[in-house]
């Protein structure tokens, strides 16, 4: 295998399409977001990135049939007049610093190969404590981007977040502002210790307003529940045990 | 040296080959099985695969001869109608991500120069706890595979081992399904804490089954006797101790 | 995008121009340094370095736009007779052995596109305790070049730093030497426990003298009296608490 | 700079030119006895090999002058019939695996070009416990070696050191044997914890009654008598403290 190999499976007949982002990271928001486009918008699988920089890893599925890890982009055709979507999902980042900026780069020649000129990063920004009220922060690869953002609710603060944007997400905007795309980081407000449903959905809720289409979020409110019951057990043994101790409150998913 | 060297000490006359992969990894499942197929039955040395990946290192023999680390492949010849086989075994996986990948790729290479079209990679899935019953679990690389190794007892779960299968047994069904190779990999459950000959013959009576040959356990019986005796004092320990720490249930060897 | 690449920004018109280097390390020293000769003197940007070996990461200014990791050249133009300057500043070294060498190659290569005959590495060298007074060590690429040095103030001292001089810093010299370049090496003491604004004041005091020019120092000073706030309440921690133990004496900036 | 540069010096006339290592590595056995060869018989530097796998660093000299880590082959001529000597020393190992294949092999090669055609590794083999007295264990890349080694008081036990051999010396041993070269290792007994000078000395003792040369001892005596004194503190420690904690037999050097 080479270091890197794009498998076209499709070449889909889409309309202005618009590159998603979502891979695991902070409260796994980037990674939600975008699974629950391809689940429950019109989507094919079009593109698979395999990478010798993924881990050494087959994932098995529920046949029992092992498939070698990679990231896939989806081409997902949306209702009304706005553009179609090219979601990228996949179980891992990059493991060295230069294997990140390798596979952001075949993830974009993947999307321009499919027509790409806009992308949207998706992902969380962590706070530290519980979040109430879901704020999305953003970051753009232009100034001129920011005004249909910021009227579709998308906050930006000066110098924020403070240590930069890691990882693929990153590198979406770092490489392809270099390129010559147009591209938007969308972050949502997350504590950091917990998978947050709630989050994913505040940013789609973005890109509802800003590509013009609807998905249903039904899925995402169930499985934010089911953590809102974790949030609620925090709290209680908090409220009893007066202080806990930071290193105590670790990552639930 | 190149980053990888193949070495050819021998061309054998192999009837329709089948590579058999027992490299070290939990309860050292996989490299006691193909270890033990290696010096119960016919074998023959056939290629060696030095790799800049292994780390700098020589074994010293009982002679005081010092010979570079490499993985070795041996033809082994089977009596019965059963396939022949080819059997890889060494002291090492690899250190990085992308060497287990450029590794595995030569280890295919080695294989397909041999004729081989089928792969079984072995190895153990540890449970956390002592086994009394040693269950084969099972992965394949399509699903047409899995009548055939249900028959001789190999159990598949849905999505499971949960994180996948990694290192060089995982590619051997990931990197080999991509170039048209027939794999599936045989885990033994074993407990995680120790070398495990029982799981080792379990899979190896797997493999007897669905290759049509035999060969003798007592060696591995009598070394699973050892370990039945390190397993007995544990169990004593914990019996005395009521509970013991899990942390201190260490890898015991 | 390869490796590392050079953008050239703008072609300037320089007199003798000498390299000066400044980035993280020991108490900030070099760091701080060289982005006041950038802030306070006539200066342009003139080349940006970008690499895979920086983290995967873009930084966010005070419009939300972000922009990828990159190591900046500045020319900087100096009144007086004395030579130009071209300041290399930025938010990282490399992270891996091989990368410090590829990353220097590439800095000293886009020194030479402006001119550049003579280096200057600017950096600290950590001592352990606060300073009183803020001596400058030297090293060399030649002996011919310590007087200079020595007239004006700098000291060396046989063998030190003992453990020679580590990072982008240590191979201006190293590399910089192999291609004929006059490179120095200027090392302002400094605890190691503070980024230390005065430290970087005696270095740039030193360069003031050998290449001839005059820079306003107040808004070092300004930082430094806010360090000195914490030196004081160190220093009051310390009388109370009789012994501190080293290990609590940990990094602050 | 290129991965490995080779600086070639001068072509020194050498008569059946045999190469010792001596590099960094428990109880800098190996370093401290080729080091002594070079300081005490007719030495010329003549070749130094640059390679990014070493740290980012220079060391400073005692004018203050810096150079470029590097390793570096001296010439050694001796008296008698024996044959001359390139004695290989150096303050660093590689940093990762595929470096030290990379090192080694420029070692070699820089070697070969000096008509070198045989090589002794020199090491130390850690036993855990203060040493009496110092035997040399050896492995040979062909067991036609051994009758020589043994009659000079080298020992060969079987599968011995247990983790084979590591590093330079492996693989000046593992690689060497794969392109033709005869190669020992020596590796003197030592405690792992201290310097050890005794050991160097044993080791280099069997050198000059296999190569017929000999060398002046008295400044490594010096250096163990010194050495002696630590010993002699830390028995002291160990008799007044009844049991002294294996973590705290630090290596002390």
């Amino acid at each position: 295998m080479d270091e890197i190999e794009i498998n076209s499976l499709a070449e889909p007949d889409l309309r202005d399409p618009v590159l998603i982002e979502g891979l695991p990271g902070v409260g796994h928001v980037g990674k939600l977001a975008a699974e629950h486009l391809v689940e429950e918008l019109d989507s094919e699988l079009v593109r698979q990135v395999y990478a010798d920089e993924f881990p050494p890893q087959v994932t098995v599925n529920d046949e029992g049939v092992a498939d070698l890890t990679c990231a896939e982009l989806h081409a997902v055709t949306t209702e009304g007049d706005g553009p179609d979507l090219v979601v990228l999902t996949g179980d891992h980042q990059a493991a060295t610093n230069d294997g990140h900026y390798r596979l952001t780069t075949a993830f974009l020649d993947a999307a321009e190969s499919l027509g790409v000129e806009t992308a949207y990063a998706l992902g969380g920004v962590p706070t530290g404590e519980l979040i109430e009220e879901y704020t999305v922060l953003g970051a753009v690869s232009g100034v001129e981007q920011k005004a249909t953002l910021e009227d579709a609710g998308v906050e930006f603060r000066p110098d924020e977040p403070e240590g930069g944007i890691v990882g693929v997400s990153g590198l979406i905007l770092g490489l392809g502002k270099r390129r010559g795309l147009d591209a938007a980081c969308l972050m949502g407000e997350t504590s950091g210790y917990l998978v947050d449903p709630k989050s994913a959905q505040a940013v789609l809720e973005v890109l509802e307003t800003v590509l013009d289409f609807e998905v249903d979020f039904s899925s995402l409110e169930d499985r934010a529940e089911e953590m809102e019951e974790v949030v609620g057990k925090i709290q209680e043994m908090q409220s009893q045990q007066q202080a806990i101790p930071d290193e105590e409150l670790r990552y639930i998913g």
